[in-house]
């Protein structure tokens, strides 16, 4: 059962939610969120197969499950009604996954961002075997775990030998493993990191990395150019959106797609990193069909890279195509 | 009383302790440190007036008074024998000053880093009004703060309007005030920058920010990159070491004082921040005098820049003429 509180309809929001209806549909029973109540998840979701129903309350039949917290509030708190929902619910069989900076005190608590956050591991610039993809974005929020998973099913489908590595919460529930890196002390990150990257590593293998943040952003930017130095991924796929213009709930403009380019280009000078896009994963949610054809157009041209929504289109196969092309060309 | 459990002798290694003796040499009373007991701290620390003695156990003489930890091993733990003396030592009117990861939970510890590790201020992207002074290093350990301090106290013998930013544990221990960033969860370190800069921002007012680690460095170019964005310095001092090839205890090496000036440039494009380098701060103490005097003349020679060890000459008079004079050409 998955808690969102009276955000489900909020994609930016409720983006835990979104992604557990999107990529893991049949592990859904219902989902608690009073101001959507009688919907179906897949009414709500774009692209999700989920007929899970949308309910008010917290669903009494059920014996032993996982309440998944499904919305990431800025800041990582909880309101005063959704804190005392979450305390009403509790009882023994119950496991409450908790993704939020906050860590909850209710028995039964799994806090995700505090498995992880007391050690302390110190990188020591380890290089890899693997043939390794970064999502980055042009701000957060932009679809970066989407098109990684997305990507990874693909490939999976084609059983190319491939592995995927999760950074954030949504991703930690997704995969079943991973870490919450924007919760580890900065100076540890790094060797957080190189843990994930040593257990995938393999000559001949792809693994794709979920980014964080954004090398724009002006909150996220130091975890972004972690990723990118340690990763030092051969290629990454660059995640924007059609029709934001602004950092969700900052006044700092978004750059466009050839200036956010040339952004990752100069960071990956700055790290001595060297990667190239393989390839432009676009989240057209908030635009019309004309729109998102006409801005993929417009996009390919400039850049002679794939241009692509994995989700509108219902598939990554292009970016998929694209990587595997990049690594035969053993760059 | 500082205490460096034998590790005094290694500048790296008790670098708080060095730095104390340096700047703050009227305030220490004496030196735990058996291995170099019965010398002096101007002794042992070049450049400091520090005439405090090095003593083989704690002062049993002294009332009330702060027991300093004055090293910083790399991961931040403590030997066995190290920690054994700190709980043997602690009675009443002792303050045990802290500033490694580890917290230590002995009576009467102020633990440095926790002190703002659980507040999470989110960075908003704020603009601010001062002429902003961030240190860079070519690695970490390369005199950033140092340079911040005596820059900061040559601009005050000046009576400019100055202010300088800690964010360090040996920085707040000298500043009274600041906030050991390394320990941040990754996501508030720019929020944290934020908060320390409104408090001292003005008009016509200058401050030094002191950074941390080095965009070179395998495990602190998250924290520099955050520092940079957040900073947004109309200029930085960039700090680099004679005679020191590699990253301590790491295999990569150093980038050239030329190459850490395209690598920082390319890093303010990436984040869009225009910053240019001011001076160069040299640390000579691995050197001798006729190789600093060669390096200083043919770095200058290269970068057009002021080249200064502001410890070995004892003053950052060059330094604080070139932020000046650029603050005067309005950047």
């Amino acid at each position: 059962m998955i808690y969102t509180g009276g955000t489900l309809e909020d994609p930016d929001m409720a983006k835990t939610a979104h992604a557990i209806a999107r990529f893991l549909p049949d592990q859904v029973h219902s989902v608690w969120d009073s101001k959507s109540a009688g919907a179906l998840l897949s009414d709500i979701v774009p692209g999700s197969m989920c007929r899970a129903p949308v309910v008010s309350a917290l669903d009494q039949g059920l014996d032993e499950f996982d309440l998944v917290i499904g919305f990431a509030p800025i800041g990582g708190d909880l309101t005063e009604s959704q804190r005392a929902d979450l305390a009403a619910a509790m009882r023994p069989g119950i496991r409450l996954v908790n993704g939020l900076h906050e860590p909850l005190d209710l028995p039964g608590t799994l806090n995700l961002r505090h498995l992880h956050a007391t050690s302390r591991p110190i990188a020591q610039g380890m290089e890899f075997d693997s043939f390794r993809v970064l999502t980055v974005g042009t701000s957060h929020a932009m679809g970066k775990m989407t098109a990684t998973v997305a990507v990874h099913e693909e490939m999976s489908r084609r059983s190319v030998d491939v592995a995927w590595v999760a950074t954030g919460q949504t991703g930690m529930i997704l995969a079943g493993e991973g870490r919450v890196l924007d919760s580890i002390p900065v100076d540890f990150v790094p060797g957080h990191i190189e843990q994930m990257l040593s257990e995938v590593d393999r000559e001949g293998r792809i693994v794709l990395v979920e980014g964080q943040g954004s090398i724009f952003h002006p909150s996220y930017s130091g975890l972004t150019a972690s990723l990118f130095h340690t990763v030092a991924p051969q290629a990454f796929v660059l995640c924007a959106r059609i029709g934001q213009d602004h950092h969700l709930g900052f006044r700092q403009r978004i750059p466009s797609v050839q200036q956010a380019l040339e952004g990752y280009a100069a960071l990956g000078a700055a790290l001595g990193v060297k990667s190239s896009c393989v390839a432009v994963s676009l989240d057209s949610s908030r635009s019309t069909p004309e729109r998102y054809y006409e801005e993929k157009a417009r996009l390919s041209q400039a850049t002679g890279l794939v241009v692509v929504d994995p989700v509108y289109e219902g598939s990554a196969e292009l970016i998929a195509d694209a990587i595997l092309a990049r690594m035969g060309e053993g760059v």
